[in-house]
């Protein structure tokens, strides 16, 4: 596996830092020992949460601003040796009521990045996260980096533009970026309150709530989940090696399982919650994508990256924290 | 061939119409009979150009605005049968050094024409344009649709984006639309007067004014060249059926020539201009692509259209034109 210790003492500035993957970086950071500064714009309903960092509050610099805020974003690069950048609107259903928004938090906002980041501090180690989305429905499976970028929706075009703007600024520019392409992540601090940022959060807390679930269709369709400790091992190894920079590399979970058996097994853990089967709604079935599982052989190749955490062990974990923590995910 | 009847009567909007691609596509659709209005931004440096439609100046309604301008657009799709959406910031190297005004005009704008026809005008048969620059440094000969898409400048990412959204606005929303992907186009009407938009009709231009072409390298790279006459057919033909709705299509040139062939032809046509090989400069190497030339394999298929204007027949064409109106082209 890759070391680490590149993160002793390091500057490290992470965008989205109040978010689900970038609180559970933050965390990990601190204990490698990296100095880092949270940006966040704490925007209602994106997944940004004070509380996703309880317990680091006097060990990180928390600096509340929006990544559309150009002039806040050239002065926060400055003097930070990496960027991991997780900042983003994720809801792929608030990207086709609201694209203009979407277009500047995803497109707009990640070239003024990447613009902050040649003009006033080249030098810095980035590490852009993007989605599988952007390969929209599989014409293969498993979805290797090489498959056709062809979004079902306004947030995987951003997405895919947003990503590709870092590869432009490093083959032009030189920037030292590299861009992971997370499929499914799940487990601790994910926003659990709306059911507009993908499927998992959703499921999750209808089970906490003992809920009945509906799932669209036969729920046979296939899903790779990658805990989100492992997305965060990858993130970092990726970022302390220059073998990855101008590289594009999917992560990926362990083998694919149903939404069924997903939502099975969360029942299972929780001993509360239920589900049943439901026609797919009109509007759901024109986005939905099928089966749906990641190659992700190039990174394990580069780095010796796979995920490790199996389905059982991260819902475990996950609902663990919610139920532990409940009132900040799930407030009355 | 395809049968062009629908375009007598019909009510034609052409984004960027004063410009190269447009203004020609504008004088062949008066011909057939079409009643045709004019959007364009005039810009200066953009290529609209009013001497563009000398000749059908009563015969065409002409809208001087922007496309990024939502409440005009709001208005003009209405009670449109066809929208031929040519309307674009061109410049590789402008979308370098302004990369945000690019995305304007290349991105929002194109949400926005989407936003507009799906709002207004939910029916209109949409026939937008992209680039080949979206394939990037060709992978493989020929490039076809199916070729990853890896930009290698912002105008690139840009123009790859706002051709998702039509397509994204067919598949969620029913919009009728196609995209055609265009190579090196050439021919009368083009921009010369600066050599920010593209190296051909900066060949014109140096060959017009009996001056030295610097090639950069060794001139033998391949390219397609497409007549802008071939070019506004497959324009017409694509969006007068339905079959090529939520497809897109490649359309590229005759056998592919080196860039010192396109030259030598040049020369010997007009009996003015000479070249000579210089190395290239850092910056330009960048960005160059090596190789290109299209499969347009689907388009033949589907439509039997095919590039048929030779090049050095086209260029003879575009010497003439340029010489028998050079005042506006070339003004002293």
């Amino acid at each position: 596996m890759i070391d680490l210790s590149c993160y002793q003492g390091a500057r490290v500035l992470i965008t989205g830092g109040l978010g689900f993957i970038g609180s559970n970086l933050a965390h990990r950071l601190v204990e490698l020992g990296a100095r880092v500064t949270i940006i966040d714009s704490l925007i209602p309903d994106y997944g940004g949460n004070l509380f996703n960092i309880h317990g680091l509050e006097d060990r990180v610099r928390v600096n509340i601003s929006d990544v559309r805020d150009i002039h806040a974003m050239h002065y926060l690069v400055q003097d930070q040796d990496y960027l991991f950048n997780l900042a983003g609107q994720v809801s792929h259903t608030d990207s086709m009521t609201d694209p203009f928004t979407d277009m500047e938090i995803n497109v707009r906002a990640q070239l003024s990045i990447a613009e902050s980041c040649y003009r006033h501090n080249p030098g810095i180690r980035i590490l852009h996260t993007s989605t599988r989305q952007q390969y929209g429905k599989p014409r293969y499976l498993p979805v290797d980096e090489a498959h056709l970028i062809h979004p079902t929706d306004i947030n995987g075009i951003h997405k895919a533009a947003g990503e590709m703007y870092f590869i432009v600024y490093h083959e032009v520019y030189g920037l030292r970026a590299t861009s992971l392409r997370l499929t499914n992540i799940y487990g601790p601090r994910q926003l659990i309150v709306h059911n507009r940022q993908g499927f998992i959060g959703w499921f999750i807390r209808k089970v906490l709530l003992d809920e009945q679930i509906e799932l669209f269709g036969d729920g046979r369709q296939l899903r790779d989940m990658c805990f989100v400790g492992d997305a965060v091992e990858a993130l970092l190894a990726a970022a302390a090696v220059e073998e990855t920079v101008g590289g594009i590399y999917n992560v990926g979970g362990p083998e694919p399982v149903s939404l069924r058996e997903i939502i099975e097994t969360l029942v299972d853990i929780a001993g509360t919650g239920s589900y049943r089967l439901v026609p797919f709604p009109d509007d759901r079935k024109k986005i939905d994508i099928g089966d749906f599982y990641a190659d992700y052989t190039r990174i394990t190749e580069t780095l010796g990256w796979r995920p490790v955490v199996n389905l059982r062990d991260g819902l475990e974990q996950t609902i663990a924290f919610y139920r532990a923590n409940r009132a900040h995910y799930l407030p009355d």
